[in-house]
């Protein structure tokens, strides 16, 4: 561009992905941009049109701040600059491999290097992609960290011209934990996800010794194959139900909590906390477990197992029972209302839709409708039962069937919710959720109160 | 932080989960925050690190802006701080627990305690957590209203900063209409929602009547138990066909009116806009119905009732018929098909898919896809029917069965859709939409036509 | 607004959908807004609360900005207008209705008719309607070029105040590349589309002279109704197994180019790299196909048919297998479990889902699991064929069955990516992704090193 010298201009050292896609966003927010290089002529093929490529130690005498996009083990190369490095405010854009790779944060060690610089951590979360695409949505937000208040101030006035919002997260001392964001693997899916494995394997074991290895033992049969699908397909809705359940058992029990202290201005336990952060996360494990079981329930027919059953049983002539053909379709009915919640649950919970709900909106599908998913699923499984409950032979062994085991929670979690939506507890409980406390008449809890319920 | 007197100050009144998110959020936004209570002794473990806490009245003296964090129940205690107050800018952050909950708005009942503040209405739309977590697409909006142009400017900055995008929505009187915001419950599902049942349970009766009572009244059977799932599968096809041609209806009946009026600057009758309005809800709840039509029909192999039946049937021998198989085929295959058209349908509803559609991507799933899934699904239907639409066996009690009763709808709008592909009247919508209006020549319509049709 | 006149002013020449929209929204930024018209009188009752109307003329004088929202054909009225238009900033918000609709960029055009004035193209990839409901994700950014760095960094300013982010596309000569925007149709979406076209075609065609000719050739039989179940049932499952192996091929086939190179920084061939960046496309496509085969495969005992089929066979009367038990059930329980991750991949492709996971996240969820629903998709397959690979029956008319022509690539994708992991080759492909040069230590890779590999 013609009349970049107009320009606020900032400097950008490196010129691989990250560094060119940051310098190109920066041009075309309208800020001039030098790229600093160590052999300056060879990068200048590379630079986005309308930069300029200068040697480092030219490149930072042209510009207040920075982005140093370079990585850790090169960083040596400041150390000669210093001088000229000196008053600027130098942003570490650097990520690691893995986890403590080094004793201290990359821009703990440039500051270190650096020592008359200003440096803050900060655009690291961002991927160069995300840089050439936009921001959009979650990677909006852009975490800073450093020593400085004017340096963050200017980091954060460039990063709302780039269409990011800047949060300052503190001292440099943060910066470690900013660089480990980009290594996070899951984490808050890993206790669902264990729980799910837990009780899959649990259970599975637990069916394999009362359908297969006692129908082997007692009656010397081989039903081995029934593993693939019949063991799958009853493991899979014991562990949907359950999971399900667990999602909306600490909601349940941070009402008694609060019903039993009678106030909401202490802290939940901190397991309860944690319980009740993976709401979501169980639920939507429960999601997935019910969508295989619905996938196994479907292709039944189609097994050959089925098949030849089916031709075996044609020449026994029986007589039709209305009463089973009731049982059957309601526990079918129930079961696809069931999941057709649960599939409308999930869709609620996609990020890009929960951010068109009000937070009426969203407590009422994720509470009222969760609920009535939970009971349709109970009611469905208690039909499957049915009269088998009073049968002394469905106790194989002496031990219940697995959707008895799993019957358990799930019918706890209702009654309890049972009592909470009675009249006189509810009344009780939407007061301390206002921020009324029992007994607390002295203390004046004004200022204390949040606003949303 | 130690150099935060450098630092533009804002103060948060109200030390609750909103107040100290707010707060929060304005630190790492690198405001300066100075927390207001009145027990600034006790709050101050709770608040922000990096946050003053005082007593209220010299909290005030130290910012401009003072957003009140406090329920409108404890407003009183402004009262006596209104000569500190004179000249600064309150913004009202509260929220109703129901509409019409006090007879003016909480901004205005907080502009009459403190006459000489200037009260701005805003941020109330956002909860603690939304604060806390960042602004994302829906709720980035931030809406603010209030007398004073500055004040408002004012609170409009600091919503930049924090990384949402105020907007003006007019004078104080607007405040009621924001203080609803939180508290719509589907507002724009509920016409559609009421169709749906009021389709459902018309069809439910009627099919209840000629099924299952013409069954017992005629041969004294009692079919009572099909209600759960045969009834089911036949309601749930019948409404889903329904709602997707009301969902096409309104666009082709405006096209219509368009041609007859003969330009497109006269407003549709109201009807036909609050229609044009929900048809993406009609959609989706079409789909919801064709989701559960195709779980209510793939289950049917596993009924205890077509188990009985396929082993009664056993001893028939029938001769093989090509073209019921050719009809069957087709049939299962023209509903498969239109049902993952309908799926891709709803996942192009998803607001964070829309966003990554040009104008013209959207009108071609939405228009072209929509009509063709339309088609598919009456294609279905028809050949369901095949050729019982011509025996008179079909019309027990005289009455019509139900999908015949469906078709009506779906084969209007696609012949009313029929006639405006035809080359003649496309052409003549086309140059209406792009601004020709019929007869008017004399009129210059230059600036006042919309740049996208 | 009483006292508007403090506000900054901008203009908007144009009263219809786009100029009342944009207005609408500068005046809830707070901006203060006159709309240019031809008939101000006439035109004042549509404009928006707050705004003023004056002609042309006047309104021009009251502001430095001026939208032009008045369609192309329309440009001439502003001829005589240049002498007062001289030095204002014109942005140019109009589209095309088709691609080349005219010799020259609608902005350029604008240029030439006024001179004096700075045209910067801009906001014309928003519509009427996402200007009323605020930005969202995709469309949050604003594009704009133009000559003037100046004029540009104005209309920045207001894209920002607007809730936008702008960004600089360069020289009034791009104009033409950002009216082409919103008329694009899927440009991502041509090539696997037709990938997936001509696959369905031609193993449609292969099929259907295996089997439906054969059979009418061979024996005489017209089973011609299998077309519309049988035979889609067939191409459904092979065209999205190889789409799904087409969409994991590329990153191996890039793995063994930069290992074979021993570097990451030469660019891959031209086809390869428009081949890596319709990945996601393909494995979507995958997708849809592999849900059609589970749609088509779960209504298989509802065909006329097989039931048909059914009752003929009872009569045999065969001995149970436990190894086609295992051997079926297992088959079915693989494409289970490869359709549930298939599912999961589909929903983390969802762009809203996308912008919550981390880069390693994302990779780990699209490289990890992908290749595992590929392995299990695969295994599927192969056990479906089972036994039947060895006998020559298969081989009707010495052609080979579609599912084995099927297996070739995601085969040798399976067997490319298991090489890749083994330990040794593993290590050099992380190195060179690292940075490492193979032969370059006298280079100093240094400053040439993006952050995230």
């Amino acid at each position: 561009m013609d009349n970049s010298e107009e320009l606020e201009r900032v400097c950008v050292f490196g010129t691989g992905d990250m560094g060119r896609s940051l310098g190109l966003r920066l041009l075309q927010a309208g800020y001039g941009v030098v790229f600093g290089s160590r052999r300056p002529h060879s990068s200048s093929s590379l630079i986005p049109h309308g930069a300029q490529v200068l040697g480092h130690a030219a490149a930072s005498q042209s510009a207040h701040l920075i982005f140093i996009a370079v990585q850790r083990e090169h960083y040596d190369f400041l150390v000669p600059l210093a001088n000229q490095l000196k008053g600027k405010v130098l942003v570490d854009l650097s990520n690691n491999l893995r986890k403590n790779q080094y004793p201290e944060a990359n821009a703990e060690y440039l500051q270190s290097l650096v020592p008359g610089a200003e440096v803050v951590k900060g655009f690291n979360t961002l991927s160069a992609w995300s840089l050439q695409n936009g921001p959009s949505d979650a990677n909006r937000q852009v975490y800073i960290c450093g020593e400085s208040v004017e340096a963050k101030q200017a980091v954060i006035a460039v990063a709302i011209k780039l269409g990011f919002s800047a949060l300052d997260q503190g001292f440099l001392s943060v910066a470690r934990e900013l660089e480990d964001f980009p290594l996070q693997l899951f984490p808050q899916w890993r206790l669902p996800l264990r729980i799910a494995i837990g009780l899959s394997a649990a259970f599975f074991f637990y069916l394999l010794i009362r359908d297969i290895i006692y129908a082997y033992v007692t009656q010397s049969k081989d039903i081995s194959f029934r593993i693939m699908v019949s063991l799958a397909n009853k493991v899979c809705p014991i562990v949907s139900l359950i999971m399900l359940s667990l999602c909306y058992l600490p909601g349940v029990l941070a009402s008694f909590l609060q019903l039993y202290r009678g106030t909401k201005y202490r802290r939940f336990p901190d397991w309860l906390d944690r319980w009740m952060l993976c709401r979501k996360q169980l639920g939507l494990l429960a999601l997935g477990f019910a969508f295989l079981h619905v996938l196994y329930t479907l292709i039944i027919p189609i097994r050959y197992y089925v098949r030849f059953k089916a031709t075996e049983r044609t020449n026994r002539t029986t007589q039709f029972d209305t009463t089973t053909a009731w049982r059957g379709d309601s526990y079918l009915s129930l079961g696809i209302l069931g999941f057709g919640l649960y599939v409308l649950l999930g869709i609620t919970s996609l990020p890009s839709v929960i951010n068109t709900l009000s937070w009426r909106e969203f407590s009422f599908i994720q509470s009222k409708l969760g609920h009535l998913t939970l009971l349709l699923c109970t009611a469905h499984t208690y039909l499957y039962g049915w009269n088998r409950f009073l049968s002394s032979s469905t106790y194989k062994w002496y031990t219940p069937p697995g959707y008895m085991l799993c019957l358990v929670l799930p019918s706890v979690v209702l009654l309890l919710k049972l009592l909470l939506i009675t009249p006189c507890v509810d009344r009780t409980i939407t007061r301390i959720r206002q921020g009324w406390e029992r007994g607390a008449d002295q203390r004046n809890p004004k200022d204390s109160q949040p606003l949303i319920p």
